[in-house]
């Protein structure tokens, strides 16, 4: 058949993950890979051989970075393309390292925007505090790119033996975010769409290894974090119920959401659970130490809104349930269209 | 001013080296990316912190693939976006050990070319000995791309505590090349231009890893090896000659080249010093040591026709000289134009 590239396929819902699941993994497919992990753990000893206990961890992740406008309240592609690995990184409780990045110039892109983004991303590698030592730039000609795509590659180094994974979550666990969901799609939907808020909006595009930091400290059962991007909180916490074949309730009261991104979903159809976030993680950990953790996180400035927003219970597998005020319920699905291109 | 991106920004040549030291290293400098290696070399040691000591030191490289037309004689975007990222490391002095790649698709590329793009890099990965660990997919709309762009990112790991370097040639070494010049580049070219051949050409694309292993083993003072990718081996000896400090003297009668690619070349007005390899090295070597190398590499599947091709000499520093047969020579500047746009 002629079966063809969708713009769903790069949603982070459930196209995206099809594509992955029968063109990729098939081909590609190892142990590593097929976890789907936001990063994956490498071991690497000094004769070049994996094995596991005189070994240093190692997480490695890439990204590419496609976001039209390339500047946005709160951001821009640069930002974004180096937050974006370093979350992954963090994330997988890695200490995010050094990054490569790679440039897609088009023929025609101004030097000066392209400066632009170049020293926004070196100020968001010194505020990480990762080192970028390695690039590359193509060029494309006119009409077959746009502007500039920028792929960033991060390594990490796992400082302690510890595992976080997506197939870790148990019944009993609680599920907490760690602020507000649906900024950073938002503002870009609105920044394309010129809508305007009478409150400023912006992406929450940031680093989040230093609130990971805090938070193992602080916690050190955290069983998974990953974040919420593409797909948005939907289908971080879908691919977590598969994962690790439980199921998730969320609690619609307790998710924090911006009165400008609860009125902008309103007027556009739009559930922020489903809306991108390039700021914000999903964690999961034993019941009773959500409370306290949670407690840790709000002292951090990228975790002033965090908040329990639900639990995993062994009914359901696989499958993500909310649960309104007045008790109704319903089945939080994968993304099932495209929502959104080029959000990141 | 209104600068703007121009396709010889991409070239490999002067270009290309003006934009990075103008726009990118003055932002990003350090250490590492400032000294323009084919691959940075890293410390992790398990508490994350670089010291050399007890300390893995890992090569860390990235390139994106543009290439036009996706597929071509000898290979396509996937198996050039495998080998691209491992021979990087692999002339680093490097083992390479795990990728990862990550795809821009425009919407509306069909799903069959994409699939026999993957299985080419499967195979590919196979071949080389690499692990594809990890990875993204993006897609933007139709018109904003060029069906498929792929980013790969290797990390490999330095066995012996070894420093290849584009600033360690000495004046009195020898320059050797592990093969005939030219062929990926008239190849890609040829096939945009629907010319042929009366002898098939195809694409040099292949993973150097193995050929470079045989090599260290049999001469472990190689000073410096490089791939002459975009640009061709004119780009890498200006880059050695500028980053040591020599002279270059290239001997014309003994540089390796096909009898297609010298006919191509004369009917397009091309010099084989300037067009891209993607399966070829040059390696710096103490004089007396080489022609036992070539020996060594005549005796590998990828350097049958590996020859010595010119001497480091402290005349001149940073330039290469060309010498013809009847005792004329030339500069061999870097590449002004743009030659060939999306040749890899
Ligand atoms: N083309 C691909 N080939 C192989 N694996 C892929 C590919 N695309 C994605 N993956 C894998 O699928 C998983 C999910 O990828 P995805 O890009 O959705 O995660 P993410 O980077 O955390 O999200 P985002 O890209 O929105 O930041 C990851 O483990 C990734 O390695
Ligand atoms: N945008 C960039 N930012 C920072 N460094 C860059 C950038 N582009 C290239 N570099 C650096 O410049 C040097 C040369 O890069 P280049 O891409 O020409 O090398 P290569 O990958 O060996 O060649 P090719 O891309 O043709 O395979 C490398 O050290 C690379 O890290
Ligand atoms: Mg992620
Ligand atoms: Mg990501
Ligand atoms: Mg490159
Ligand atoms: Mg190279
Ligand atoms: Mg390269
Ligand atoms: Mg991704």
């Amino acid at each position: 058949d002629h079966e063809r590239v969708l713009l769903g396929h790069g949603s982070g819902g459930r196209l995206s993950a099809d594509l992955v699941g029968r063109v990729f993994l098939p081909e590609f497919g190892n142990e590593v890979l097929s976890a789907l992990e936001d990063a994956a753990t490498l071991t690497i000893d000094p004769r070049g051989e994996a094995t596991r206990d005189q070994a240093n961890r190692i997480a490695f992740t890439t990204d590419s970075f496609v976001v039209k406008p390339l500047f946005f309240p709160g951001g821009d592609i640069g930002k974004l393309a180096v937050h974006g690995t370093v979350n992954d990184l963090a994330v997988s409780g890695a200490q995010p390292l050094y990054l490569s990045a790679a440039f897609i110039l088009e023929e025609g892109f101004q030097i000066d925007p392209l400066r632009r983004i170049v020293r926004s991303m070196r100020q968001a590698c010194a505020a990480a505090g990762v080192a970028l030592v390695t690039g590359d730039t193509k060029v494309v000609d006119r009409g077959k790119g746009d502007q500039i795509f920028i792929t960033t590659t991060g390594i990490g180094v796992h400082r302690v033996d510890r595992d976080l994974s997506i197939h870790n979550a148990r019944p009993g666990d609680a599920v907490i975010v760690s602020g507000t969901i649906g900024d950073h799609g938002i503002t870009i939907m609105s920044t394309r769409e010129g809508i305007e808020f009478e409150t400023a909006l912006e992406s929450d595009t940031a680093p989040l290894n230093g609130l990971v930091e805090a938070m193992l400290e602080a916690c050190p059962t955290i069983r998974a974090m990953r974040d919420p991007t593409r797909g948005g909180v939907s289908s971080t916490l879908n691919e977590l119920a598969v994962a690790s074949h439980v199921g998730i309730v969320l609690d619609e009261a307790s998710l924090p959401v911006k009165p400008a991104v609860h009125s902008a979903c309103e007027m556009l159809g739009l559930d922020p659970l489903y809306v991108a976030n390039e700021g914000k993680l999903i964690a999961v950990v034993p019941g009773d130490r959500a409370e306290p953790l949670v407690e840790v996180m709000r002292r951090h400035p990228l975790g002033r809104d965090a908040a329990v927003i639900g639990r995993v219970v062994s009914e359901h597998p696989a499958m993500v349930v909310l649960r309104n005020a007045i008790g109704g319920q319903r089945v939080v699905s994968l993304l099932a269209g495209e929502q959104l291109p080029r959000i990141c």
